[in-house]
């Protein structure tokens, strides 16, 4: 039998029972999902870094997947919540720019607003409450458009993956090794002798694997993500360098 | 087919192979049950912190789920071991307290003293020796008298709802987001008027949602758990305003 | 219908959506497997860390399971990747020691070097690019010889269980709860009036279980990984003693 995938990411913890919450819902709904975490610890209220755990999430799993982010500090205001059709794949989100770093990769999908309310709801965990029984609705083979009829335009963050052309980039991520992700792509370094700077420090010309460097020295290379990363052989760039998210980063 | 659920918590924290002894033990006793982790991040050996997490996960789940919970200082002694029929559901647990949260909030249930034991058990992880063999059992239709024939009253902590005429609570509980969550309900604020106090501080009365305060200000509402809750909307209460698990909390 | 089970442990951490997108990968190839994590809490690049977990995973599991432990400083470079026939259980890993602890416990295995490679791959990320899908490959019936069709020698770590009559052994590992575990076990401790002593401090005689001291005090005990562990009742042994890994352990 086919076994539909629900992923589950937020910015809750794992100390509390709020996750195990979701997951009940979702049963409730569809009692015959594969659950699959893939992170709770995005940073409290950081919707740009739920934005790219999403993305990440959308680039790992197959078509059919039901993805379920609750980052939301607007919750209990007016905001809308989001169904986006994206990559095959479907999204359940709050409508905060959650949906930006995906929505900017795949060059758009089909995001429709939901009006859906189960009978009743709490006013501050509607990740339990809405979100979550949506996304087992969702997977339990309820179209979208019976639960959200109306297409709408999401809210996006101003960050994107940068332009063809671009001559700089950002950090966007640093993950748990202390690598530090760019919004710059293989693209963008395709000039020959290109050599990489970010906060004042050269780091040089891309390499291809950490081994390429001496222990202890930082290079730059094209990531997991097919993206532009500053790392450190055998420790955290992120340290060394004294990285962090928002810094420019440089294509000299 | 019909899957069990069976859910896990202890204070094992996540680092350890623990918890995956434990989910090894069940799976042995039962294949097909679905395993749904509600917090390994109890705090060692807190007994309170682990009832008021095994509240949320019998508040969360349907009719048929076992639930097992194991923060256990008392290993190795003769502390007697639970199994409780409540809310139509199971729960295996040592018998030190874990179970007083949902006792009081649901008037008790049915508990049985544990006496089937394996052939051979460590001294020091019953968790993954005696406790989660027995909850595989039961999701393998053993039936609770099977294992446990005698019933008998459980030890519960100091602690409880605050009863319906209660002017003043406490603080049992610190979520992830610092929000402080109290033994007093609805139904301890249904005077008109009441006024929220905690550590001196004057919180005012009682809101809908974060949204109804300015970023940075604290508030008082009934949370996702139906209890009053201190929070403070985008930040944590806790922090601001120094609140610990104990610190009294006044309905002026 | 069996439901063959693959077990995960890394230094990835669980912030990250690299756990998840291993698991995505290994359901690509066997889409009904259970998933089972052991611990993404190793800390970075520790080998021996790892070592001792998946000896934990290894002892913890039914003949069948699949094992895949990824700590990989050596990712893109020419190390080898194994596949380990061991205990009636499969182990999928890079070849750097991290099979140590179990090949040592149980008198070694077959160990295979994995020759398949997927068409694309990361150079840095071979966990979720090569060792998953070949995890997933193993639980779907393919056989071992066919990814792997020579047996090498595994590398190990210059670290073992104790022999049968050593007279000291060393600290291995440090758990949650501040217990150190040592390579030490139950057949080292068979002479009479053997008293434990670490770091200056004697422990004293071999003791049951936790309660046999008084709260606060240190003791010497086999635990549940049938080794002999450094504890301290109602509290952390690591910390009170300033235990660390590598520290000698005395039998006098």
């Amino acid at each position: 039998m086919h076994q539909p995938i629900v992923t589950l990411s937020s910015d809750f913890g794992q100390a509390d029972a709020y996750v195990a919450a979701m997951k009940a819902a979702i049963l409730r709904y569809a009692p015959h999902v594969r659950l699959i975490d893939v992170s709770h610890q995005i940073q409290q209220q950081n919707v740009l870094q739920g934005s790219i755990i999403l993305e990440r999430a959308l680039d790992a799993f197959a078509p059919g997947t039901i993805h379920l982010i609750v980052v939301d500090p607007g919750v209990g205001t007016g905001r809308k919540i989001l169904i986006v059709q994206i990559r095959g794949q479907i999204v359940v989100c709050p409508d905060n720019g959650l949906i930006t770093w995906s929505w900017r990769k795949w060059k758009g999908g089909k995001a429709r607003g939901l009006i859906w309310r189960p009978r009743v709801s709490s006013r501050t965990f509607h990740g339990r409450d809405i979100l979550a029984p949506a996304a087992g609705m969702l997977a339990n083979q309820t179209a979208p458009e019976k639960l959200a009829p109306r297409i709408i335009k999401p809210i996006l963050l101003d960050i994107a993956p940068a332009g063809k052309s671009a001559r700089s980039g950002q950090i966007v991520h640093i993950d748990h090794f202390g690598n530090a992700i760019t919004n710059l792509a293989r693209r963008n370094l395709s000039r020959a002798g290109i050599s990489i700077r970010v906060g004042g420090q050269t780091i040089g010309k891309l390499k291809k694997t950490y081994s390429d460097v001496q222990p202890g020295e930082p290079l730059a290379l094209i990531g997991s993500a097919d993206l532009l990363e500053i790392a450190l052989r055998d420790g955290s760039a992120a340290k060394k360098l004294r990285l962090s998210v928002g810094d420019r980063v440089f294509l000299d």
